[in-house]
Protein backbone atom coordinates (compact mmCIF):
# COMPACT_ATOMS: atom_id res chain seq x y z
CA UNK A 1 0.00 0.00 0.00
CA UNK A 2 1.38 3.59 -0.70
CA UNK A 3 1.34 6.18 2.44
CA UNK A 4 -2.25 7.74 1.34
CA UNK A 5 -3.98 4.16 1.02
CA UNK A 6 -2.22 3.19 4.69
CA UNK A 7 -3.44 6.33 6.36
CA UNK A 8 -7.01 5.80 5.24
CA UNK A 9 -6.51 1.91 6.54
CA UNK A 10 -4.83 2.87 9.90
CA UNK A 11 -7.61 5.86 10.14
CA UNK A 12 -10.72 2.92 9.12
CA UNK A 13 -9.15 1.17 11.65
CA UNK A 14 -9.14 3.65 14.60
CA UNK A 15 -12.82 4.67 13.77
CA UNK A 16 -13.75 0.97 13.98
CA UNK A 17 -11.90 0.24 17.36
CA UNK A 18 -13.62 3.67 18.73
CA UNK A 19 -16.59 2.76 17.63
CA UNK A 20 -16.83 -0.90 19.56
CA UNK A 21 -15.35 0.51 22.99
CA UNK A 22 -18.09 2.34 24.53
CA UNK A 23 -20.34 -0.58 22.82
CA UNK A 24 -18.63 -3.23 25.12
CA UNK A 25 -19.04 -0.69 28.36
CA UNK A 26 -22.57 0.30 27.11
CA UNK A 27 -23.91 -3.61 27.65
CA UNK A 28 -22.55 -4.27 30.92
CA UNK A 29 -24.77 -4.76 33.43
CA UNK A 30 -22.83 -2.32 36.08
CA UNK A 31 -23.87 0.74 38.06
CA UNK A 32 -23.85 3.34 35.71
CA UNK A 33 -21.10 5.46 37.36
CA UNK A 34 -18.87 3.21 37.00
CA UNK A 35 -19.83 2.88 33.48
CA UNK A 36 -19.30 6.36 32.80
CA UNK A 37 -16.35 6.66 34.81
CA UNK A 38 -14.52 3.84 32.40
CA UNK A 39 -16.15 5.16 29.11
CA UNK A 40 -14.54 8.73 29.87
CA UNK A 41 -11.07 7.87 29.70
CA UNK A 42 -11.67 5.21 27.06
CA UNK A 43 -13.33 8.18 25.00
CA UNK A 44 -10.88 10.80 25.51
CA UNK A 45 -9.08 10.09 22.35
CA UNK A 46 -4.90 9.04 22.03
CA UNK A 47 -3.11 7.75 19.17
CA UNK A 48 -4.89 4.18 19.81
CA UNK A 49 -0.94 3.04 18.92
CA UNK A 50 -1.55 -0.45 20.58
CA UNK A 51 -5.12 -1.34 18.99
CA UNK A 52 -3.41 -0.43 15.55
CA UNK A 53 -0.19 -2.51 15.99
CA UNK A 54 -2.28 -5.57 16.86
CA UNK A 55 -4.85 -4.84 13.64
CA UNK A 56 -1.42 -3.87 11.40
CA UNK A 57 -0.22 -7.24 12.79
CA UNK A 58 -2.97 -9.27 11.44
CA UNK A 59 -2.84 -7.62 8.45
CA UNK A 60 0.83 -8.46 7.75
CA UNK A 61 -0.06 -11.78 8.11
CA UNK A 62 -2.92 -11.48 5.65
CA UNK A 63 -5.78 -11.94 7.84
CA UNK A 64 -9.17 -10.19 8.33
CA UNK A 65 -8.77 -7.75 10.75
CA UNK A 66 -11.86 -7.36 12.60
CA UNK A 67 -11.09 -10.95 13.89
CA UNK A 68 -8.87 -8.56 16.26
CA UNK A 69 -10.60 -6.17 16.94
CA UNK A 70 -12.39 -7.35 20.91
CA UNK A 71 -8.36 -8.15 21.33
CA UNK A 72 -7.46 -4.60 20.60
CA UNK A 73 -10.27 -2.99 22.46
CA UNK A 74 -8.91 -5.18 25.56
CA UNK A 75 -5.36 -4.03 24.96
CA UNK A 76 -7.11 -0.37 24.87
CA UNK A 77 -8.62 -1.08 28.37
CA UNK A 78 -5.55 -1.76 29.96
CA UNK A 79 -4.22 0.86 28.75
CA UNK A 80 -6.62 3.13 29.90
CA UNK A 81 -6.36 1.50 33.41
CA UNK A 82 -3.09 2.28 33.54
CA UNK A 83 -3.54 6.28 32.51
CA UNK A 84 -5.73 6.96 34.77
CA UNK A 85 -4.01 5.14 37.79
CA UNK A 86 -0.71 6.56 36.92
CA UNK A 87 -2.53 10.48 36.93
CA UNK A 88 -3.84 10.09 40.35
CA UNK A 89 -3.00 12.63 43.42
CA UNK A 90 -0.95 9.49 45.03
CA UNK A 91 1.18 8.62 42.12
CA UNK A 92 1.76 11.43 39.04
CA UNK A 93 -0.81 13.64 40.38
CA UNK A 94 -1.62 14.99 37.00
CA UNK A 95 -4.72 17.16 36.32
CA UNK A 96 -5.03 16.87 32.35
CA UNK A 97 -4.81 13.83 30.35
CA UNK A 98 -4.92 14.28 26.51
CA UNK A 99 -6.27 18.00 27.41
CA UNK A 100 -8.84 16.92 29.08
CA UNK A 101 -9.32 16.63 33.31
CA UNK A 102 -7.89 13.35 34.41
CA UNK A 103 -10.27 10.95 35.80
CA UNK A 104 -10.46 11.46 39.39
CA UNK A 105 -11.14 15.13 38.79
CA UNK A 106 -14.17 14.14 37.63
CA UNK A 107 -15.25 11.01 38.96
CA UNK A 108 -13.14 11.82 42.22
CA UNK A 109 -10.60 9.65 43.27
CA UNK A 110 -12.17 6.26 44.65
CA UNK A 111 -14.62 6.17 41.38
CA UNK A 112 -11.33 6.61 39.09
CA UNK A 113 -9.43 3.81 41.07
CA UNK A 114 -12.62 1.49 40.79
CA UNK A 115 -12.85 2.70 37.22
CA UNK A 116 -9.08 1.82 36.18
CA UNK A 117 -9.93 -1.97 38.22
CA UNK A 118 -12.81 -2.08 36.04
CA UNK A 119 -11.21 -2.23 33.23
CA UNK A 120 -8.46 -4.16 33.96
CA UNK A 121 -10.55 -6.84 35.22
CA UNK A 122 -13.03 -6.47 31.73
CA UNK A 123 -9.97 -6.81 29.53
CA UNK A 124 -9.35 -9.96 30.39
CA UNK A 125 -13.46 -10.80 30.22
CA UNK A 126 -13.10 -9.52 26.68
CA UNK A 127 -10.32 -11.64 25.81
CA UNK A 128 -11.60 -14.82 27.10
CA UNK A 129 -14.83 -14.44 24.85
CA UNK A 130 -13.45 -13.87 22.00
CA UNK A 131 -15.94 -16.03 19.62
CA UNK A 132 -14.03 -16.49 16.56
CA UNK A 133 -13.65 -20.31 14.72
CA UNK A 134 -9.93 -19.39 14.07
CA UNK A 135 -9.12 -18.44 17.31
CA UNK A 136 -9.15 -21.50 19.91
CA UNK A 137 -8.98 -21.95 23.43
CA UNK A 138 -5.39 -22.72 23.18
CA UNK A 139 -4.92 -19.41 22.03
CA UNK A 140 -6.96 -17.58 23.96
CA UNK A 141 -5.43 -19.04 27.28
CA UNK A 142 -1.78 -17.93 25.25
CA UNK A 143 -3.03 -14.23 24.99
CA UNK A 144 -4.20 -13.91 28.68
CA UNK A 145 -0.95 -15.25 29.97
CA UNK A 146 0.71 -13.33 27.58
CA UNK A 147 -1.74 -10.18 28.83
CA UNK A 148 -1.18 -10.84 32.70
CA UNK A 149 2.42 -10.87 32.15
CA UNK A 150 3.05 -7.88 29.71
CA UNK A 151 0.58 -5.89 32.48
CA UNK A 152 1.13 -7.35 35.53
CA UNK A 153 4.04 -7.12 38.21
CA UNK A 154 6.58 -8.76 35.05
CA UNK A 155 5.63 -6.17 33.21
CA UNK A 156 3.70 -2.35 33.49
CA UNK A 157 2.62 -2.58 37.12
CA UNK A 158 6.94 -3.61 37.80
CA UNK A 159 7.98 -0.85 35.26
CA UNK A 160 5.64 2.43 37.50
CA UNK A 161 7.43 0.74 40.88
CA UNK A 162 10.49 0.93 39.52
CA UNK A 163 9.86 4.55 37.88
CA UNK A 164 8.42 5.69 40.85
CA UNK A 165 10.89 4.00 42.90
CA UNK A 166 13.59 5.89 40.80
CA UNK A 167 12.32 9.44 41.20
CA UNK A 168 14.51 12.09 42.23
CA UNK A 169 17.69 9.67 42.00
CA UNK A 170 20.24 9.64 39.45
CA UNK A 171 19.37 6.61 37.09
CA UNK A 172 21.57 4.86 34.25
CA UNK A 173 20.90 4.34 31.14
CA UNK A 174 20.60 0.46 31.67
CA UNK A 175 17.97 1.38 34.97
CA UNK A 176 16.45 3.99 32.52
CA UNK A 177 15.51 1.14 29.93
CA UNK A 178 14.58 -1.20 32.66
CA UNK A 179 11.68 1.16 33.65
CA UNK A 180 10.26 1.89 29.83
CA UNK A 181 10.79 -1.82 29.12
CA UNK A 182 8.69 -2.57 31.58
CA UNK A 183 6.06 0.46 31.77
CA UNK A 184 5.64 1.13 28.30
CA UNK A 185 7.55 -1.94 26.05
CA UNK A 186 5.84 -4.94 27.21
CA UNK A 187 2.65 -3.76 26.52
CA UNK A 188 3.48 -2.36 22.88
CA UNK A 189 5.70 -5.58 22.49
CA UNK A 190 2.06 -7.24 23.62
CA UNK A 191 0.17 -5.37 20.61
CA UNK A 192 2.35 -7.16 18.24
CA UNK A 193 2.78 -10.37 19.86
CA UNK A 194 -1.11 -10.69 20.23
CA UNK A 195 -1.89 -10.08 16.63
CA UNK A 196 0.62 -12.41 15.75
CA UNK A 197 -0.76 -15.50 18.51
CA UNK A 198 -3.94 -14.91 16.46
CA UNK A 199 -2.57 -14.63 13.12
CA UNK A 200 -0.82 -18.34 13.69
CA UNK A 201 2.50 -16.83 13.81
CA UNK A 202 5.54 -19.27 14.14
CA UNK A 203 7.42 -19.60 17.49
CA UNK A 204 10.80 -18.44 15.05
CA UNK A 205 8.45 -15.36 13.83
CA UNK A 206 7.31 -14.46 17.46
CA UNK A 207 10.91 -13.95 18.32
CA UNK A 208 11.86 -11.57 16.06
CA UNK A 209 8.61 -9.85 16.70
CA UNK A 210 9.29 -9.55 20.00
CA UNK A 211 12.65 -7.96 19.33
CA UNK A 212 10.95 -5.56 16.55
CA UNK A 213 8.65 -4.26 19.01
CA UNK A 214 11.06 -4.17 21.79
CA UNK A 215 13.17 -1.63 19.64
CA UNK A 216 9.68 0.48 18.88
CA UNK A 217 8.36 0.24 22.85
CA UNK A 218 12.15 2.03 23.61
CA UNK A 219 12.22 4.33 20.35
CA UNK A 220 8.27 5.39 21.66
CA UNK A 221 9.68 6.19 24.86
CA UNK A 222 12.65 8.25 23.76
CA UNK A 223 10.10 10.02 21.48
CA UNK A 224 8.28 10.79 24.49
CA UNK A 225 10.72 12.52 25.99
CA UNK A 226 12.02 14.42 23.52
CA UNK A 227 8.41 15.70 22.97
CA UNK A 228 8.14 16.76 26.61
CA UNK A 229 11.03 19.31 25.50
CA UNK A 230 10.49 20.13 22.05
CA UNK A 231 6.65 19.65 21.62
CA UNK A 232 3.54 21.91 21.65
CA UNK A 233 0.87 22.15 24.38
CA UNK A 234 -2.05 22.24 22.00
CA UNK A 235 -1.41 18.77 20.24
CA UNK A 236 0.38 16.94 23.80
CA UNK A 237 -2.32 18.05 25.70
CA UNK A 238 -0.80 18.51 29.08
CA UNK A 239 1.96 21.02 30.02
CA UNK A 240 5.79 20.99 28.57
CA UNK A 241 8.59 20.49 30.39
CA UNK A 242 6.59 18.64 33.41
CA UNK A 243 9.46 16.25 33.48
CA UNK A 244 11.86 18.52 34.37
CA UNK A 245 9.75 20.26 36.60
CA UNK A 246 9.17 16.62 38.28
CA UNK A 247 12.61 15.83 38.38
CA UNK A 248 11.99 12.69 36.01
CA UNK A 249 14.83 10.79 34.62
CA UNK A 250 14.16 10.87 31.08
CA UNK A 251 16.58 10.12 27.99
CA UNK A 252 17.14 13.87 27.30
CA UNK A 253 18.36 14.49 30.64
CA UNK A 254 20.91 11.32 30.41
CA UNK A 255 21.76 11.74 26.82
CA UNK A 256 21.28 15.18 25.99
CA UNK A 257 18.75 16.15 23.64
CA UNK A 258 21.19 15.52 20.58
CA UNK A 259 22.32 11.97 21.96
CA UNK A 260 18.74 11.10 22.73
CA UNK A 261 17.30 11.50 19.01
CA UNK A 262 20.03 9.41 18.13
CA UNK A 263 19.47 6.78 20.14
CA UNK A 264 15.72 7.10 19.04
CA UNK A 265 17.19 6.44 15.52
CA UNK A 266 18.86 3.63 16.61
CA UNK A 267 15.99 1.92 17.64
CA UNK A 268 14.06 2.65 15.04
CA UNK A 269 16.46 0.81 12.82
CA UNK A 270 16.77 -1.68 14.89
CA UNK A 271 13.08 -2.49 15.14
CA UNK A 272 13.31 -2.06 11.03
CA UNK A 273 16.12 -4.75 10.62
CA UNK A 274 14.01 -7.37 13.00
CA UNK A 275 10.76 -6.12 11.18
CA UNK A 276 12.13 -7.10 7.63
CA UNK A 277 13.57 -10.25 8.75
CA UNK A 278 10.03 -11.21 9.00
CA UNK A 279 8.37 -13.28 5.69
CA UNK A 280 4.87 -11.23 5.93
CA UNK A 281 3.98 -8.18 4.46
CA UNK A 282 5.53 -4.84 5.79
CA UNK A 283 4.23 -1.87 4.77
CA UNK A 284 1.64 -0.97 7.96
CA UNK A 285 4.30 -2.02 10.36
CA UNK A 286 7.21 0.14 8.78
CA UNK A 287 5.06 2.95 8.51
CA UNK A 288 3.78 3.06 12.25
CA UNK A 289 7.35 2.50 12.82
CA UNK A 290 8.59 6.07 11.19
CA UNK A 291 4.72 7.64 12.99
CA UNK A 292 6.24 6.80 16.58
CA UNK A 293 9.75 8.33 15.45
CA UNK A 294 8.02 11.26 14.03
CA UNK A 295 4.67 11.94 15.66
CA UNK A 296 4.05 15.53 17.36
CA UNK A 297 1.67 14.36 20.49
CA UNK B 1 -16.11 -37.35 57.57
CA UNK B 2 -16.90 -36.85 61.38
CA UNK B 3 -16.18 -32.68 62.60
CA UNK B 4 -13.02 -33.32 64.12
CA UNK B 5 -11.64 -34.88 60.48
CA UNK B 6 -13.06 -31.84 58.26
CA UNK B 7 -11.33 -29.19 60.70
CA UNK B 8 -8.27 -30.94 59.95
CA UNK B 9 -8.60 -31.10 56.75
CA UNK B 10 -9.48 -27.83 56.27
CA UNK B 11 -6.65 -26.82 58.09
CA UNK B 12 -4.44 -28.56 56.12
CA UNK B 13 -5.68 -27.21 52.92
CA UNK B 14 -5.03 -24.02 54.48
CA UNK B 15 -1.47 -24.37 55.29
CA UNK B 16 -1.33 -25.50 51.94
CA UNK B 17 -2.81 -22.50 50.63
CA UNK B 18 -0.38 -20.23 52.83
CA UNK B 19 2.89 -21.91 51.69
CA UNK B 20 1.70 -21.52 48.32
CA UNK B 21 0.55 -17.78 48.54
CA UNK B 22 4.41 -16.49 49.21
CA UNK B 23 5.89 -18.98 47.04
CA UNK B 24 4.05 -17.59 43.73
CA UNK B 25 5.60 -14.11 44.70
CA UNK B 26 8.77 -14.35 45.67
CA UNK B 27 9.56 -16.47 41.94
CA UNK B 28 8.53 -13.03 39.75
CA UNK B 29 10.64 -11.12 38.14
CA UNK B 30 10.01 -8.18 39.69
CA UNK B 31 11.02 -5.05 42.21
CA UNK B 32 11.18 -5.79 45.55
CA UNK B 33 9.08 -3.56 46.58
CA UNK B 34 5.99 -4.54 44.60
CA UNK B 35 6.70 -8.22 45.86
CA UNK B 36 7.22 -7.07 49.95
CA UNK B 37 3.60 -5.00 49.47
CA UNK B 38 1.67 -7.93 47.50
CA UNK B 39 2.94 -10.37 49.83
CA UNK B 40 2.55 -7.63 52.90
CA UNK B 41 -1.36 -8.69 52.43
CA UNK B 42 -1.13 -12.25 51.22
CA UNK B 43 0.71 -12.98 54.36
CA UNK B 44 -1.91 -11.23 56.94
CA UNK B 45 -4.08 -14.32 57.58
CA UNK B 46 -7.27 -14.36 57.42
CA UNK B 47 -10.02 -17.69 57.07
CA UNK B 48 -9.19 -18.44 53.50
CA UNK B 49 -12.72 -18.59 53.18
CA UNK B 50 -12.74 -18.76 49.35
CA UNK B 51 -9.69 -20.37 48.62
CA UNK B 52 -11.19 -23.60 50.99
CA UNK B 53 -14.70 -23.94 49.62
CA UNK B 54 -13.08 -24.12 46.23
CA UNK B 55 -11.06 -26.89 47.29
CA UNK B 56 -14.22 -28.07 49.47
CA UNK B 57 -15.77 -28.41 46.46
CA UNK B 58 -13.55 -30.10 44.43
CA UNK B 59 -13.54 -32.70 47.52
CA UNK B 60 -17.17 -32.89 47.33
CA UNK B 61 -16.85 -33.94 43.87
CA UNK B 62 -14.48 -36.93 44.80
CA UNK B 63 -11.16 -34.66 43.15
CA UNK B 64 -7.59 -34.51 44.30
CA UNK B 65 -7.92 -31.37 46.03
CA UNK B 66 -4.35 -30.45 44.74
CA UNK B 67 -4.73 -29.47 41.79
CA UNK B 68 -6.76 -26.74 42.55
CA UNK B 69 -4.28 -25.02 45.16
CA UNK B 70 -3.45 -22.41 42.14
CA UNK B 71 -6.29 -21.44 40.89
CA UNK B 72 -7.44 -21.11 44.92
CA UNK B 73 -4.21 -19.28 45.46
CA UNK B 74 -5.83 -16.74 42.09
CA UNK B 75 -9.05 -16.22 43.97
CA UNK B 76 -7.44 -15.83 47.62
CA UNK B 77 -4.97 -12.60 45.42
CA UNK B 78 -8.24 -11.42 44.17
CA UNK B 79 -9.46 -11.16 47.59
CA UNK B 80 -6.75 -9.44 48.45
CA UNK B 81 -6.39 -6.83 46.29
CA UNK B 82 -9.79 -5.50 46.86
CA UNK B 83 -9.51 -5.82 49.90
CA UNK B 84 -5.78 -3.32 49.74
CA UNK B 85 -8.24 -0.72 47.47
CA UNK B 86 -11.11 -1.12 50.09
CA UNK B 87 -8.66 0.30 52.39
CA UNK B 88 -7.32 3.12 50.72
CA UNK B 89 -8.00 6.75 51.95
CA UNK B 90 -10.03 7.83 49.16
CA UNK B 91 -12.32 4.55 49.63
CA UNK B 92 -13.19 3.26 53.00
CA UNK B 93 -9.86 4.51 54.61
CA UNK B 94 -8.80 2.18 57.08
CA UNK B 95 -6.05 2.30 58.73
CA UNK B 96 -6.30 -1.37 60.40
CA UNK B 97 -6.77 -5.54 58.66
CA UNK B 98 -7.32 -7.72 60.80
CA UNK B 99 -5.58 -6.77 63.36
CA UNK B 100 -2.27 -5.45 61.14
CA UNK B 101 -1.90 -1.80 59.95
CA UNK B 102 -3.52 -1.67 56.25
CA UNK B 103 -1.25 -1.95 53.09
CA UNK B 104 -0.99 1.89 52.26
CA UNK B 105 -0.04 3.01 56.29
CA UNK B 106 2.96 0.73 55.50
CA UNK B 107 3.87 1.01 51.97
CA UNK B 108 1.86 4.10 51.11
CA UNK B 109 -0.60 5.05 48.89
CA UNK B 110 0.80 4.61 45.33
CA UNK B 111 2.33 1.09 45.93
CA UNK B 112 -0.77 -0.24 47.75
CA UNK B 113 -2.88 0.54 44.64
CA UNK B 114 0.08 -0.38 42.47
CA UNK B 115 -0.27 -4.16 45.10
CA UNK B 116 -3.74 -3.90 44.28
CA UNK B 117 -3.31 -3.99 40.34
CA UNK B 118 -0.45 -6.28 40.43
CA UNK B 119 -2.24 -9.42 42.85
CA UNK B 120 -5.60 -8.62 40.57
CA UNK B 121 -3.34 -9.17 37.21
CA UNK B 122 -1.35 -11.94 37.98
CA UNK B 123 -4.19 -13.53 39.48
CA UNK B 124 -5.72 -14.13 35.95
CA UNK B 125 -2.17 -15.65 34.78
CA UNK B 126 -2.29 -18.17 37.62
CA UNK B 127 -5.25 -19.37 35.86
CA UNK B 128 -4.27 -19.23 32.70
CA UNK B 129 -0.99 -21.41 33.54
CA UNK B 130 -2.68 -24.01 35.33
CA UNK B 131 -0.95 -27.37 34.42
CA UNK B 132 -2.53 -30.33 34.60
CA UNK B 133 -3.80 -32.82 32.27
CA UNK B 134 -7.15 -32.71 33.34
CA UNK B 135 -7.53 -28.77 32.98
CA UNK B 136 -7.89 -28.53 29.14
CA UNK B 137 -7.45 -25.09 27.32
CA UNK B 138 -11.31 -24.94 27.10
CA UNK B 139 -11.80 -25.33 31.33
CA UNK B 140 -8.98 -22.36 31.49
CA UNK B 141 -11.19 -19.87 29.76
CA UNK B 142 -14.64 -21.02 31.45
CA UNK B 143 -12.39 -20.43 34.55
CA UNK B 144 -11.30 -17.13 33.48
CA UNK B 145 -14.59 -15.70 31.67
CA UNK B 146 -16.21 -16.10 35.22
CA UNK B 147 -13.28 -14.45 37.09
CA UNK B 148 -13.55 -11.53 35.01
CA UNK B 149 -16.97 -11.46 35.71
CA UNK B 150 -17.69 -12.07 39.55
CA UNK B 151 -14.40 -9.15 40.33
CA UNK B 152 -15.28 -6.93 37.57
CA UNK B 153 -18.11 -3.99 37.11
CA UNK B 154 -20.47 -6.87 36.67
CA UNK B 155 -19.62 -8.54 40.04
CA UNK B 156 -17.26 -6.75 42.74
CA UNK B 157 -16.62 -3.28 41.61
CA UNK B 158 -19.83 -2.73 41.10
CA UNK B 159 -20.84 -3.79 44.13
CA UNK B 160 -18.42 -1.65 45.59
CA UNK B 161 -19.40 1.56 43.37
CA UNK B 162 -22.96 0.85 44.40
CA UNK B 163 -21.91 0.48 48.28
CA UNK B 164 -20.22 3.65 48.22
CA UNK B 165 -23.15 5.23 45.84
CA UNK B 166 -25.34 4.05 48.67
CA UNK B 167 -23.36 5.87 51.77
CA UNK B 168 -25.42 7.90 54.00
CA UNK B 169 -28.57 6.88 51.94
CA UNK B 170 -31.21 5.39 53.26
CA UNK B 171 -31.56 1.65 51.22
CA UNK B 172 -34.01 -0.59 50.73
CA UNK B 173 -33.66 -4.45 51.41
CA UNK B 174 -33.74 -5.23 47.66
CA UNK B 175 -30.53 -2.08 47.14
CA UNK B 176 -28.83 -3.92 50.24
CA UNK B 177 -28.73 -7.53 48.74
CA UNK B 178 -27.44 -5.75 45.39
CA UNK B 179 -24.27 -4.90 46.87
CA UNK B 180 -23.47 -7.23 48.72
CA UNK B 181 -24.51 -9.93 46.18
CA UNK B 182 -21.52 -8.39 44.01
CA UNK B 183 -19.30 -7.18 46.38
CA UNK B 184 -18.73 -9.76 48.32
CA UNK B 185 -21.52 -12.37 46.71
CA UNK B 186 -20.04 -13.52 43.15
CA UNK B 187 -16.31 -13.78 44.57
CA UNK B 188 -17.68 -16.43 47.11
CA UNK B 189 -19.83 -18.01 44.83
CA UNK B 190 -17.02 -18.21 42.50
CA UNK B 191 -15.00 -19.94 44.14
CA UNK B 192 -17.58 -22.77 44.65
CA UNK B 193 -18.20 -22.59 40.76
CA UNK B 194 -14.43 -22.31 40.02
CA UNK B 195 -13.95 -26.29 41.67
CA UNK B 196 -17.20 -26.98 39.73
CA UNK B 197 -15.92 -26.81 36.76
CA UNK B 198 -12.64 -28.17 37.47
CA UNK B 199 -14.24 -31.17 38.26
CA UNK B 200 -16.22 -31.40 35.58
CA UNK B 201 -19.66 -30.79 37.40
CA UNK B 202 -22.98 -31.17 34.65
CA UNK B 203 -25.15 -27.46 33.92
CA UNK B 204 -27.58 -28.65 35.88
CA UNK B 205 -25.28 -29.34 39.35
CA UNK B 206 -23.66 -26.00 38.50
CA UNK B 207 -26.85 -23.98 38.48
CA UNK B 208 -27.87 -25.65 41.83
CA UNK B 209 -24.47 -24.76 43.02
CA UNK B 210 -25.04 -21.09 42.42
CA UNK B 211 -28.14 -20.66 43.96
CA UNK B 212 -25.80 -22.47 46.84
CA UNK B 213 -23.25 -20.34 47.09
CA UNK B 214 -25.78 -16.72 46.68
CA UNK B 215 -27.79 -17.81 49.95
CA UNK B 216 -24.26 -18.67 51.31
CA UNK B 217 -22.91 -15.07 50.22
CA UNK B 218 -25.59 -13.33 51.93
CA UNK B 219 -25.49 -15.30 54.94
CA UNK B 220 -21.67 -14.51 55.30
CA UNK B 221 -22.27 -10.77 54.58
CA UNK B 222 -25.24 -10.78 57.76
CA UNK B 223 -23.00 -12.45 59.72
CA UNK B 224 -20.54 -10.22 58.96
CA UNK B 225 -22.70 -7.19 59.93
CA UNK B 226 -23.57 -8.89 62.93
CA UNK B 227 -20.15 -9.27 64.28
CA UNK B 228 -19.48 -5.33 63.56
CA UNK B 229 -22.16 -5.22 66.64
CA UNK B 230 -21.60 -8.13 68.33
CA UNK B 231 -17.91 -9.14 67.53
CA UNK B 232 -15.06 -8.75 70.00
CA UNK B 233 -12.32 -6.38 68.68
CA UNK B 234 -9.29 -9.09 69.22
CA UNK B 235 -10.80 -11.58 67.13
CA UNK B 236 -11.89 -9.63 64.50
CA UNK B 237 -8.96 -7.58 64.37
CA UNK B 238 -11.10 -3.96 63.81
CA UNK B 239 -12.80 -1.55 65.95
CA UNK B 240 -16.51 -2.71 66.99
CA UNK B 241 -18.90 -0.48 65.88
CA UNK B 242 -17.18 0.86 62.56
CA UNK B 243 -20.07 0.40 60.40
CA UNK B 244 -22.51 2.68 62.65
CA UNK B 245 -20.41 4.77 63.21
CA UNK B 246 -19.27 5.15 59.48
CA UNK B 247 -23.65 5.34 58.72
CA UNK B 248 -22.80 1.88 56.50
CA UNK B 249 -26.17 0.18 55.40
CA UNK B 250 -26.26 -2.96 57.44
CA UNK B 251 -28.78 -5.73 58.16
CA UNK B 252 -29.03 -5.19 61.58
CA UNK B 253 -29.90 -1.41 61.08
CA UNK B 254 -32.38 -2.38 58.49
CA UNK B 255 -33.67 -5.17 59.90
CA UNK B 256 -33.04 -4.98 63.89
CA UNK B 257 -30.44 -7.24 65.18
CA UNK B 258 -32.92 -9.90 66.00
CA UNK B 259 -34.56 -9.63 62.21
CA UNK B 260 -30.57 -9.78 60.85
CA UNK B 261 -30.28 -13.45 62.66
CA UNK B 262 -33.25 -14.78 61.28
CA UNK B 263 -32.75 -13.94 58.00
CA UNK B 264 -29.12 -15.26 58.75
CA UNK B 265 -31.07 -18.17 59.32
CA UNK B 266 -33.08 -18.35 56.39
CA UNK B 267 -30.34 -18.07 54.30
CA UNK B 268 -28.19 -20.94 55.79
CA UNK B 269 -31.07 -22.86 55.60
CA UNK B 270 -31.31 -22.07 51.44
CA UNK B 271 -27.80 -22.67 51.12
CA UNK B 272 -28.13 -25.92 52.50
CA UNK B 273 -31.53 -27.20 50.53
CA UNK B 274 -29.63 -26.43 47.41
CA UNK B 275 -26.52 -27.81 48.85
CA UNK B 276 -28.60 -30.95 49.49
CA UNK B 277 -30.08 -31.23 46.00
CA UNK B 278 -26.34 -31.67 44.07
CA UNK B 279 -25.17 -35.15 43.92
CA UNK B 280 -22.25 -35.34 45.64
CA UNK B 281 -20.38 -35.31 49.35
CA UNK B 282 -21.70 -32.80 51.20
CA UNK B 283 -20.11 -32.98 54.23
CA UNK B 284 -17.05 -30.41 54.07
CA UNK B 285 -19.79 -27.65 52.51
CA UNK B 286 -22.16 -28.30 54.97
CA UNK B 287 -19.26 -27.52 57.96
CA UNK B 288 -18.39 -24.51 56.13
CA UNK B 289 -22.14 -23.36 55.82
CA UNK B 290 -22.17 -23.72 59.62
CA UNK B 291 -18.61 -22.36 60.29
CA UNK B 292 -20.00 -19.61 57.99
CA UNK B 293 -23.19 -18.76 60.30
CA UNK B 294 -21.76 -18.95 63.44
CA UNK B 295 -17.74 -17.58 62.98
CA UNK B 296 -16.51 -15.28 65.71
CA UNK B 297 -14.40 -13.53 63.13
Amino acid sequence: MNPTDIEVFLEAQKRRIEQQLPLYISTLSAPKKIKDAMNYSLEAGGKRIRPLLLVGTLHSFGQDEQIGIPAACAIEMIHTYSLIHDDLPSMDDDDLRRGKPTNHKIFGEAFAILAGDGLLTFSFQLISELTNDTISAEKKVALITELAKAAGPEGMVGGQVADMEGEGAQLTLEDLEYIHRHKTGKLLAYSVIAGAIIANATEEQLKKLEQFAHHLGIAFQIRDDILDIEGSVELIGKPIGSDIANHKNTYPALLTLDGAKEKLEYHINEAKKFLFSVEMKHDILEYMCNLIASRDH
